[in-house]
C-alpha cells in the first residue's frame, strides 16, 4: 500500500485491504468502463416447486449458503438500533467457528458494540459500511484487523452492482415475510417502513436469506424484496425491539440558535425563488431539518404553494404535509417514525424509494439531482466548502455517510449547521475529513450568517434584495474564530496507519482517517 | 444447420438464425452454467442533471441509441391489437434506411400486418415472438427471411437474462410517463394496465426508449419502468387505439358446448378438492376460461370459500371476485379491459406482475409452480397429453405462446378444450407442433368428458366417487374420430424448411414449424 494525493490533494492509500483503488479525480471524472456484476444463472429446477424456501434456522440457512472463513456477509440497518439479528447473526457464526468474515451493513448502531469482541478475536474481520459510535470509536483507535470502508448509500449501491463488492451471503431483516421470500417492511410488529438499503443485496448476492418474525401466506404484498432473488427463509420470534426500530430521532429542535438558523434555511428558499408551485425538497430528520420543514411549511401554506414531491427521510412532519395536500408525493428511502410507517404503508403518494432509484451514481441518471433543494447537516466545512460528515475536529470516526454525499448533487445544496459546537468551530480552513467537495455546497446557513458559494452567481443575484445576512464564508469564520479562541486543536493522528477510507460516489477515493494517537 | 432429435422424438434444428442451440433435454433436466448478461457500467455524469432525457422525436431517438443495420428492436404488447407505435417505429426505421433488423415483441397482433412489406423488402430480416395471424400465415408461407422463434413470456424473459437474445433498442410505449423516463400503463388516454412484458428490456438493453402519449412532471406513479433504466424520452400525440388497446376478448362464451366445459372444470376443481380457503389459479380471458371462473365462483360463495390469490390477464370478472371479497389479491400479468386497468390503478391489492415474478424459468423459483391450478386452452393434444397452442392442424402458425407453456408448471394444470372444431378432432395420435410436454399436462376437459393424465393417480383417486364423466383419453378421441371420420388430413409441409422454432421455457428447443406447400 502506498498513499497517493487525489485530485483535491488528500493522501489517500492505493489499495486497501489488498484490492487496488482508484483516487478521486474530479466530480464527473471518473467514467467506470467495466460491465456491472452478473450472478450466475439459476434454474426453478433447483427451487423448491411449492414456493417454499423454509429452513429451520439461521445455523441451516448459512450452511446452505455454504458459509466459510473470510467470506463477505451484508445485514441492512433498517432496524436502525433496535436491531437484534445482526447481533444473533454474528453469534451463530462466531458459534460455527467461522473466521474472518467481512461485514457489509448499509449502516451500524450504538447496538452493534455487541460485536466488538468478534472484531478483537477475529470472527469479524472488517467493517465496510457506517461505524457509528462506539464501532467507530472502536475503528479510530486502529483496533479493527482490516481498513473500514465508508460508502454513501448510492455508493454502496454502485460497489455492489459494479462488482466492486461481492456479497456471498445477505441477510435480510423482514418485518413480513412469506415462504417464497417475497418481503416488506410495512407491515409486522416490527415493521420499519421500507426495505430499499437490501434492494443491491437482494438483486447481487450469492445466497439470500430472508428473516422474518412476521411470516404471511404467499402472496406478501408488497414485495419490496422479490422473492424470485430468494434461497432461504428463516423465521424467527422478534427479529429487533419495536421501540427502537422506529427510533425517537424525530425530535424538533428546541434550542433558539438552531431554530434561527431552520427559519434562516426555510427564508433562504423563498427568497431564492425555490419555494415555487411544483418544487421538491429533501431534509434529514435532525431537530434543525424538522424545524426547517415547519418553518418552510407556513410560508407555502401563506403562499398557497404545493411542492411537487418531498424526498424522505420521512417523519409525521412529512408526512402531515402529505395529508394535508401541501406536497403531491413524499419519494421515501426511509421512514423515521410510526406515521412514516403508516404513511408508507397506506397511502399510494408515499412512495418506497431504493438506493437505485435514487442514489446509483452509475446509473442513467438518478433522483437526487432532480432535487431543487437539499437541506443537509455536517461535522465540519472549511472555507472553500469542503465538507465532513463522518469523523469530528478530535479526529475520531463517529458517524456514517448515509445518502449525504449523494444528495449534494441537488439544484442548492444547503448546509444548516451551528457555527460552533461545545465551543469547537465548526467553520476550518481545512475539513479533518473530507466527505463533499466544495464544489458541490451552495450554502452554508449558521446562526450567523448565510454563506453562498462563489461559484453560485445566480443565487448571490437572487438574494440581493434578501434581508437575510449574507456574509462571506471568511467572515463568519473569523467571528467565531474569535469567540472561541482560534482553531481547534490539530488531532493527534498517526500518519502511517489508515484505519478506514471514505469512497466517493463514483467508487474512487476521496479522503482517508487516520489512527487516533492516544 | 442440421436437423437432430431431442428427447421427445421431434426434429429440431441444431442452429437457428446462425446462434447454436440446444435440444430439449427433458423438463428440468438443462441446467445453464453460465452469467446472466450484464450491461456495460453507466455514469450519471452522461445523463441530463436536471434528469429530462426528452429529445425531438423517434427519429432522433434512434439515432442517439446508433440503429444500423442488423440490430435487433424490441416492443412490447401491452397495447395489443390497438397499437400504433410499432408500426411508426418500423416506418421511421424504413425512411432511416436501415435493413435487416431482427424484431423483437414480447406479441404481435394483426394490426401489425402493416410490417409485411418490411419483411418482404428486407427492413425486417425476421421476427422473435408470436407470430399471430397475418404474420403466422407470412412466416408459414416461407416468406420471412430468417427463421421465427416462438417463446413463452417466461422464455422471453430468460432468453434476454440469460444474454441469448441482445437487445440494441428497446422501444417502450408508455401510456403515462415524465422526463426522467419513469413509466406505467394505468394512467392515461392509452392505458393498458401493467407494463411488465416490457420490463427485461427496460433492464438489459443496450438503449432504452420510452415513448409517451402522456408526458406528467417527474415523478411519474407507480413506476412500472425504472427511468433510471432509461435513455431517451419521446413524446407523441398517440401511441395508439384505445377501443382496441383495451381489446374486445372477454366475452363469455354462449356456446352450449363450452358452457358444459366451463361447467365441468369449475366441478372438477371442487371434486378434486382443488377449491378451498386460501387456494389460487389463473384462468385466461378466452370465452370458455370466462364462463369457468363464473361457475367456479358461485361455488365459491355457496360454499363460503375464499380464494388467497388468481392470477390474472385479469377482467371485470376477475376483478368483481376482489372486490367481492373472493381472493385477497389478483396478481396480474396484463389487464384486458377497463375493469381490470382500473383496479390495478386503484387497488392495492390488484398486483402488477411481471414475467420475472411469474415465469422466467431461470430464476430462485417463480409464481408459476405456486399456483394451485391453471385452466389453459390448446389448438391440438395428443394422447400423451402433449399439446399445441401455436399451430393448427393444417400446419398453420397462428398463434403466439404467451404464458401458457409456464402456466403448465402450477400444481394441476387443465386444459379445457372443445374434442373437436369445424369437424376436425382436437384429440391426435400426435400434436402438429410440440409446445407443451404431456407429463405436466394433468387433465384434459371436453364436453365429452374429462380424461386425467394417468401419472397423477392422486387426482384419478380424488375423482373416483365424482358425477363428472371421467373418461381414458383415447374412449374420448375414438368417439370425435368416429363424429369426424377420423383424424385430419396430414399437413403438406416442406420438411426441409423450418420456418419457426418453438423454444421450451428454459432457452432448449421443442420443435420445429415447417413451410406449408401450397
Amino acid at each position: 500500500m502506498k498513499l497517493i494525493k487525489n485530485a483535491t490533494n488528500r493522501l489517500v492509500p492505493n489499495a486497501v485491504n489488498g484490492q487496488k483503488q482508484i483516487p478521486f479525480m474530479g466530480i464527473g471524472k471518473y467514467k467506470p468502463t467495466g460491465r456491472i456484476f452478473n450472478p450466475t444463472i439459476k434454474s426453478t429446477a433447483d427451487y423448491p416447486g411449492d414456493g417454499n424456501k423454509i429452513v429451520k434456522n439461521l445455523n441451516e440457512a448459512l450452511k446452505k449458503s455454504g458459509l466459510k472463513d473470510g467470506m463477505t456477509i451484508s445485514t441492512h440497518h433498517h432496524l436502525r438500533d433496535g436491531d437484534i439479528l445482526t447481533n444473533i447473526l454474528f453469534d451463530t457464526i462466531k458459534e460455527m467457528g467461522i473466521k474472518n468474515i467481512r461485514w457489509f451493513p448499509s449502516a451500524s448502531f450504538p447496538c452493534h458494540k455487541h460485536l466488538i469482541p468478534y472484531l478483537e478475536e477475529g470472527t469479524i474481520h472488517h467493517i465496510e459500511g457506517s461505524m457509528n459510535g462506539p464501532l467507530g470509536k472502536f475503528t479510530s483507535e486502529g483496533k479493527m484487523k482490516g481498513v473500514g470502508v465508508l460508502r454513501s448509500h448510492g455508493g454502496r449501491y454502485q460497489s455492489i452492482q459494479d462488482g466492486e463488492v461481492h456479497i456471498d451471503i445477505a441477510v435480510i431483516a423482514s418485518p413480513t415475510a412469506d415462504p417464497f421470500g417475497n418481503a416488506n417492511g410495512v407491515n409486522g410488529k416490527s415493521a420499519c417502513g421500507g426495505l430499499g438499503f437490501a434492494l443491491a443485496d437482494s438483486e447481487y448476492a450469492s445466497n439470500v436469506i430472508v428473516v422474518t418474525d412476521n411470516l404471511v401466506p404467499f402472496p406478501c404484498v408488497p414485495w419490496q424484496i422479490q422473492g424470485n432473488n430468494v434461497d432461504y427463509v428463516v423465521q424467527v420470534d422478534s427479529l429487533g425491539d419495536p421501540s427502537k426500530i422506529v427510533s425517537g430521532t424525530t425530535e424538533v429542535t428546541k434550542s433558539p440558535d438552531r431554530l434561527l438558523i431552520a427559519e434562516y434555511v426555510a427564508q433562504f428558499m423563498e427568497d431564492a425563488g425555490i419555494m415555487k408551485d411544483g418544487f421538491s425538497f429533501q431534509a434529514g430528520a435532525g431537530g434543525t431539518n424538522l424545524a426547517f420543514a415547519l418553518f418552510l411549511k407556513d410560508k407555502m401554506k401563506t403562499k398557497e404553494i404545493k411542492a411537487r414531491f418531498i424526498r424522505g427521510g420521512s417523519t409525521k412532519y412529512l408526512v402531515e404535509m402529505l395529508e394535508e395536500g401541501l406536497t403531491d408525493y413524499i419519494l421515501d428511502g426511509q421512514t423515521f417514525d410510526l406515521d412514516g410507517v403508516r404513511s408508507m404503508r397506506d397511502n399510494p403518494r408515499h412512495v418506497n424509494t431504493t438506493p437505485f432509484t435514487s442514489y446509483n451514481y452509475h446509473g442513467k441518471g438518478n433522483f437526487a439531482s432532480i432535487v431543487d433543494a437539499a437541506v443537509l447537516g455536517a461535522t465540519e466545512v472549511d472555507v472553500n466548502f469542503n465538507a465532513n460528515v463522518v469523523s469530528h475536529s478530535d479526529g475520531y470516526l463517529l458517524h456514517g455517510i448515509g445518502g449525504w454525499q449523494n444528495c449534494l448533487f441537488s439544484k442548492c445544496t444547503i448546509l444548516a449547521i451551528p457555527s460552533f459546537r461545545d465551543r469547537i468551530p465548526v467553520i476550518l480552513d481545512n475539513v479533518t475529513t473530507l466527505c463533499g467537495p466544495g464544489e458541490l455546497i451552495d450554502v452554508i446557513i449558521t446562526e450567523r450568517g448565510i454563506a453562498i458559494n462563489p461559484r453560485r452567481k445566480d443565487l448571490l443575484n437572487a438574494l440581493k434584495k434578501s434581508s437575510l445576512p449574507i456574509r462571506s464564508i471568511e467572515e463568519i469564520q473569523k467571528e467565531v474564530y474569535e469567540i472561541c479562541s482560534g482553531a481547534p486543536e490539530e488531532p493527534r493522528l498517526n500518519k502511517n496507519k489508515i484505519v478506514a477510507v471514505v469512497k466517493w460516489v463514483d467508487g474512487t477515493v476521496l479522503d482517508s482517517v487516520f489512527q487516533i494517537v492516544q
